[in-house]
């Protein structure tokens, strides 16, 4: 017997979205509606329709009424670095008072302040942290990340975080996408054998990570400090020998090149891209690349400009949003902020920024056809919102209006709080 | 039988406070401290001292305890427009998709939009919209808010603001500190004659606002499409001989000489001069008018530039921040967002954050010496936040930490919830 979810709000459920990556010439329409009931068996969307007919059709089922809210699929947050030891609030304080992120970077803070940290920790403990990061996933209405490995740049602790994710996915209802980002930065103890760090990555990192099929995808840091063009390239190439699917951290604070790395290499995503450039954009768009914008990080980082995602959309690209919650540039899980800084810094409509943070959002990891609509055939991945129309999402700046939050058909968040 | 507040985290209590508006040259040390308690009798903070201390001298005290969260003085918001008919989603999409806020009020949005609603509601009813959202503010953390008028634009409609934020006063523990602003925009039915409009405002409003004291201070919007210096001296001049105190809304989007006008009037604050000269900064300073800032306005109308908070600092200006929440400019009341801006965006620290946010913030709406810190003869309004330090406030860019809120001694929300 399957469970009927009435609502009696607007339900935006994303159903006519667009078909996927590579062929996605325009952001979806959001498909907002008053009033409307799924029904669900084994946690996945079997049919959809008026809370009437669907009453009629499924006497038997149980009813779990949604209310008045907004209804929209959960978020699927697609750029995540959730796996650390420790935060970094003064870092934030020293780059607010002058100091640049690349300096604190330069000074041995940033990436490889985490990494020292997190080195001492086991698969277990890091787990632990993470699934009450996991808990204020779900709490802002998100119901799937990625989640990158990053914090670690030596094989057992990249291995460890890749595995803490695991064993989080075992027993947490957020859903997992797990990402091999040991080439996050050059460590301490190979800054000055670069060629020697690649290759750790590539016959050894790699290859562990591709037998144990730990990770679906590589990721890059291509930057002016961290990893060259031709250095991403050679990362992505091997990881694609191994079956992985490839993505980088492309022109984000200088521009690199990323981009076209991204289209050359077919990645499933570049991702930040405030500094990409006109060719750059055209490639992604011929290669099928999803641009993952990340604003918050552009606002927290203070950057002098944003991602060109107003032009995205008029060069016909499908942008995913993402929050790029870590602990040094965005610690922020709300997927609602992101949203409203994309109408604001993008020119989106509030339809195009839903439709960016959950069907564009599933291609770009991967999970296109699996989560990010309310169809037929979609996991019962929904975030109910209080508020009474779409519009209202981002409108609310810095509120979190997230009241029920159901994973796979179950409910994991009623009235703003974890169920247990 | 008073109550001991025990808390076994971080107290930020700003009892080292700069003394007051007139003499600010320098905004405060938070004095963060590990583990503090305060006994509390009839709303009021009577003394603090370390836990085992102040519970030996208050054995007969009911305990309350905190808990190892970050313990500071309740948030107040010294700048807020919470009386209102209906929300204005809509405007934030078109002004998204490229048309201006000037754009949009000229063609009759904006505030007119919002005064051709409000006109049909009576006290009560804008009373029950008002009690609504007052509760949202306590859960962000916010004990105390300045509330302005200035939807209405007619004799009665004003008046019906203000006697709302009075029905409410009466029975919500939210504090509100009231503003006239009926010289919020010229309303439709005077576009003609401004003359009249300023006279209705001066003979007719004031009078009757300062003779049934419905209001603490007047409030002008001195822009280059709203009043002009001179009409706004004219409003000003004549509530400072009723005796109310003064303010402006002032440089926002042009520089008008806001400021200026600001310290000639002894304004108790200026506020947004996202534009302010050198001289208008200086100006204040001399003057002892307190600048509020509004960071998160000026990201929501994706204005070209910011304030300049950093600069003011470095003048021994005393800046306060504020919400500004209101339904056209920035929808949101997390008033630890603003925080998180006025970091990034002025450069402050989290002590200079949270001290512009409820010691500066107290001067500016004239309850300095009675809200905004944690010392014996203040208001006892506090907020614990799910944080081991006070840097973790406004890193945490977006996220509401707020667990317990406490109004008077009273506690009214707990666990993240409203109690009642």
């Amino acid at each position: 017997m399957g469970t009927l979810f009435i609502g009696s709000g607007p339900w935006a459920t994303l159903e006519t979205g667009v078909l996927g990556p590579r062929n996605a010439t325009a952001l979806l329409d959001a498909g907002e509606r008053q009033g409307y009931a799924i029904y669900v068996e084994d946690g996945t969307i079997r049919s959809g329709g008026t809370i009437p007919e669907m009453r009629t059709r499924h006497q038997s089922a149980e009813v779990v009424d949604l209310g008045p809210g907004l209804v929209t699929p959960g978020f699927v947050d697609p750029h995540t670095h959730p796996v650390f030891a420790a935060t970094r609030e003064d870092e934030f304080e020293a780059r607010n008072l002058g100091r640049s992120y690349e300096e604190i970077a330069k000074a041995g803070g940033g990436i490889r302040n985490s990494a020292r940290r997190l080195r001492a920790l086991t698969a277990e403990a890091l787990a632990e942290g993470l699934s009450r990061r996991a808990d204020e996933f779900l709490l802002h209405g998100t119901t799937t990340i990625e989640a990158k490995s990053g914090y670690g740049l030596s094989t057992d602790s990249e291995i460890a975080q890749l595995e803490a994710i695991r064993l989080v996915s075992r027993n947490h209802p957020l859903e997992f996408v797990p990402t091999f980002l040991g080439a996050h930065e050059i460590p301490d103890e190979w800054r000055h054998d670069r060629e020697g760090y690649l290759r750790l990555l590539c016959d050894e990192m790699l290859p562990r990570v591709a037998r144990e099929k730990l990770a679906v995808a590589c990721d890059v840091f291509c930057e002016a400090h961290v990893f060259t063009p031709d250095e991403s390239r050679r990362i992505l190439n091997r990881a694609r020998e191994l079956g992985l699917a490839v993505k980088l951290h492309a022109d984000e604070i200088r521009p690199t090149g990323g981009a076209e790395l991204a289209a050359e290499v077919r990645a499933l995503s570049a991702d930040h891209l405030v500094q990409v450039s006109e060719a750059g954009m055209a490639a992604m768009r011929d290669a099928g690349v999803i641009p993952i914008l990340l604003p918050a990080t552009s606002l927290y980082l203070n950057l002098p400009k944003d991602a060109p995602g107003k032009r995205m959309l008029e060069l016909g690209l499908a942008p995913a949003l993402a929050t790029d919650f870590n602990p040094g540039s965005s610690p922020t899980r709300n997927m609602s902020l992101v949203l409203s800084l994309a109408c604001i810094k993008y020119g989106m409509t509030a339809a195009q920024a839903l439709g960016a943070a959950t069907w564009n959002a599933a291609h770009a990891i991967g999970l296109g056809g699996k989560v990010g609509a309310l169809a037929p055939g979609f996991q019962a991945d929904l975030a109910v919102f209080d508020a009474p129309n779409l519009r209202t999402l981002p409108y609310r700046m810095g509120e979190n209006l997230v009241r029920t939050v159901v994973k796979r058909g179950s409910i994991v968040v009623q009235d703003g709080r974890r169920c247990r």
